[in-house]
């Protein structure tokens, strides 16, 4: 369960205010020159306390790799072990928290799954986890066959509106200012997938694209191509019609989002993400404790009021752990 | 690829104009008497041929049992290995198609995959094998935890039109007449699943079912509780708020879908699948052959002009298949 | 647990005296010519009744394939579903068993596992399941990269006696005569396998191979190259020192048995398995029923006396498949 | 092909002369105590240097526990997270060698396999990744259902020798004086697992013992019950015949070893592990480089004369990590 992929496999472990998080990414072919400054160019874009929208937390994130590389930081095709330390874990921010369960959190399910939660942050469900997932895309985007695709999310929405990124941050800045959050929408857009990439069946490109992108923190939805709005369409307005230039066959359109019965047929895979408000608000919220008893939360912490905006980077990670899986179980490295 | 689930594990074959369909599935306990008449209740009402709405392919689809059970039907915990016959299958149907690219279907992209492609009937890209996964749902519903378990789906719209099923049914028709199809929404809500069900990070209840809703042929979109609505919201009119009942926790809204960080919180699991319109459509329309030279693909054979009807028991079954994956993984039986 | 492999997947089904046997191999690529006479001959090989010294069950043993190919017998590259009837299932024989633990049989362990047991000829582990696997193993075979690669078992010895197959059967007839059974050993030599096929760690070709080797009914030990006999040896007696003739690197002996750190180096790989007699006698014997009553256990049915004889085709098949999911596994087809 | 098990699933990496040593042990049940002491005294009976006759690297071997903790050492049930830094690395040692190919090495295997080898100290393929394994046994030898369990371990025989521990020592040091090594057996006893543990077919527990021994470096053979000898016997000799002591069902002999049809039958486990003499010879060889020429490899460095002795805690990890996984399927923590 903490383990993603098949033939690129990232298996992670941490808790948000434990010692470290970390990972394993096992199955990156030898004989890849890994860039540092690639890695930590993603961590970076996913760091909380980077402007006034997101959390101040200010970790440096800066991951430590372990193994599976040579000292030129080669691969050997053995496991890459890497760290990142938890720098900044002030954690009697949450001690009102431990005996409460905060609306719209894991710390209820986590109790009746495992008996007992971790009270500092949420622990594995703490969105420091996807921290794990940006260093093994950063690592899975420097493969070869990585290095043709494009994999380029933005953050389409925010709380319904549609506009320029300033238009976005004014929507979000309004919430926080009344210690609110604002649900949002991430869209991703990747070129450069040949035909013939993803598996039928249990196995369709899409539906692992989808696995994916709702195991993000706050992900409540999923859809390609026309998504929704294809299930509100006739059959005649949804046809991508075949043509050819030159020999090279592709569609006319691309209502498919790229993806034909789970394979791609060459032309971009498009899909979208919704994501909920920050479930953390900065008000008063009423709630109960562990014995059931009514008792008041009070707002306080650092909390991103948008998780969309951070989710971009995120939603890139996963997208390239999912494509370089399947590049790699159709050897193309 | 042709395999779901971890504990329940369905692992099926069977091309649509093959001489079969069928599957093993694999982790049912002891012990546990099999009900006949429930399968078959099942694979009738996926049925095609049953009103004027869906294809006239008329096989009885009645499942073989072959193995994994006494003779009186009761479970030995080995596995059970089943097969239905495929007794209806003029494939000279598909004479033509053989050649031709049909858009949105996955002749193009089998092919760029495989090298080649069953020509008729589409192969396993057909939605005769979701027969398999009914099957396999079927006898998945019967554990004994499955019994407390209402799994229920029903089509929420078709075209955009939300209505009775006389309205929807009126959509169809008329979509069909003009040798059309139209695409719909399938909701389904779960109740009576305990809190506690389900695992974190990437083994989330919601992102299981998500990928189960997007293996369904012709699914373009997943969400669960607010879904994409939740994107367009705030987090105060998100929050769902606990409260206490003679010390039974549970949340008194439901915008998070009975799911919280990947975990059952006991509350109903709710969902919507969207599905395009089929792609088989009955006039005739441009594509290529394999060399890429354009062809007119003459509409005919026997299609459903709406995906979405049908699909309400293959929703139901693969909620039933990740469901009772779970429920086994914590050893409920 | 009835499914073998990583990239090519044999999963079966079926009790000894049920309806029939089968499975689903998953994994071959398309595009490949099967041919049925081969899977006939491999079958033919492991039926039992063919001399007076395996039993006399008379099940003609034929596969019906149901999926994965072409009307031509061309691989799809989709899932190839089989089944075999059982037609010989006189289960009248099995009747006093159904009461009591057969020493040295999975009766008594099966009752613990699942609280029930089929009792007519030891469903799941009777060794009529060994006929999937060498169906399995047999279409396998077929793959391009098999066809280059010679796997070959044989009996090294019966009962501590090594011998030509005359003298061989003439310990197993001595057994028999009594209502006693013979253990044995098989060897296995394969040639033709490139170096650098295996991993590391946990992927050990070698210990791939024993656990394929030890999930043969009756098998007792796994050995490879000089196997036990090396722990009796010193480091200067088993150096495989290597040599090149013409830029071909090899080694001048083989104590290694073809694989080093569990990856193939181009020498034979050669092991060897060790069978217990088998457990069935046809002489009465003292034993327990399901109360924990003291019974006797009459001597009859059809067994073979030998388990080794028979085993030499499902060693040959397992290996194929072990060595088969390797090649896929490295992209060689 | 780095992870082991699958519900108590140990993911490992680390070069033997990398910076760190690490892994995840993911599926430990929430609410366990963890003694930090039974670690390191496990990790301690396998250090080398603990005598004069095993390799004198001096590494302290402590592991650092990253995650999956509270503070007071109890499991959350998520992912436990472990390094060990390796702070003697003296890779100069080295030098010459990864010109080379050492004879019964991995470095030609992994040459093939992965186009480049980790030349300092075998990378993966050094015993050293063992103290992963050692390390995750140690934690799961702590779950509750474990405490029941006695799994012991001992050297049986080295050279072919038995004896007692100062014969044995004897035999390895004359061995140790020429510059020689010297192979080993090691038989494992488990008492207290109750019968009904394992699985049929491809999950058999001896073929689960016998992948997990054969994963260890220099196993070369692996046996239970009467293992070899019993392919040498007839079926009256093995017979284990049932008795009933008030109402427990046993056998009156253990020819079996505690396993029939792959599950547990309540009676003790015994099996045998063959390795062979430490491939590394303190004398001059014979050998070629990577051009094949013919070179002289100078015989230096630290090295165990006799791998059999080092393996005994590896050999008891790996039990337990075998026998927790089956456990836990079966839900007893």
């Amino acid at each position: 369960m903490n383990t993603f992929g098949r033939n690129l496999r990232l298996t992670t472990f941490g808790e948000s205010h434990g010692k470290a998080m970390g990972g394993i990414l096992d199955g990156m072919p030898g004989g890849i020159k890994i860039d540092m400054d690639i890695i930590l160019r993603e961590t970076a874009r996913r760091r909380p306390g980077q402007s006034h929208l997101v959390t101040a937390r200010n970790e440096k994130d800066i991951p430590e790799l372990l193994s599976g590389l040579t000292d030129d930081m080669v691969t050997l095709g053995t496991p890459i072990g890497f760290i990142v330390r938890n720098t900044d874990q002030r954690s009697g921010d949450y001690g009102e928290m431990a005996e409460l369960y905060r609306p719209n959190h894991a710390d209820f399910t986590y109790d009746m799954r495992y008996g007992l939660h971790e009270p500092r942050g949420g622990g594995r469900a703490s969105a420091r986890e996807t921290l794990n997932w940006v260093i093994g895309g950063a690592i899975a985007r420097q493969l070869p066959c990585m290095k043709n695709i494009s994999v380029k999310a933005n953050v389409a929405s925010i709380g319904g509106i549609k506009g320029t990124r300033e238009e976005l941050e004014k929507v979000v800045e309004s919430a926080m200012k009344r210690g609110d959050s604002v649900g949002g929408v991430v869209e991703c857009v990747i070129e450069g997938v040949p035909a013939g990439i993803g598996n039928p069946v249990f196995g369709k490109l899409h539906a692992r694209l989808a696995q994916a992108m709702m195991s993000i923190n706050a992900a409540k939805g999923f859809e390609y191509g026309d998504g929704f709005s294809a299930a509100s369409a006739y059959g005649t307005e949804q046809a991508d019609i075949f043509t050819s230039d030159a020999g090279h066959i592709h569609t006319l359109t691309n209502h498919s989002g790229g993806i034909q019965g789970g394979i791609s047929n060459g032309m971009p895979i498009t899909f979208k993400v919704a994501f909920k408000p920050t479930p953390t608000l900065l008000c008063d919220i009423e709630t109960v404790d562990k014995e059931g008893h009514t008792r008041i939360l009070r707002g306080k912490g650092r909390h991103d009021p948008c998780v969309a905006l951070r989710a971009v980077p995120v939603v890139e990670a996963m997208t390239v752990l999912v494509l370089a899986d399947e590049m790699l179980e159709r050897n193309i490295k």
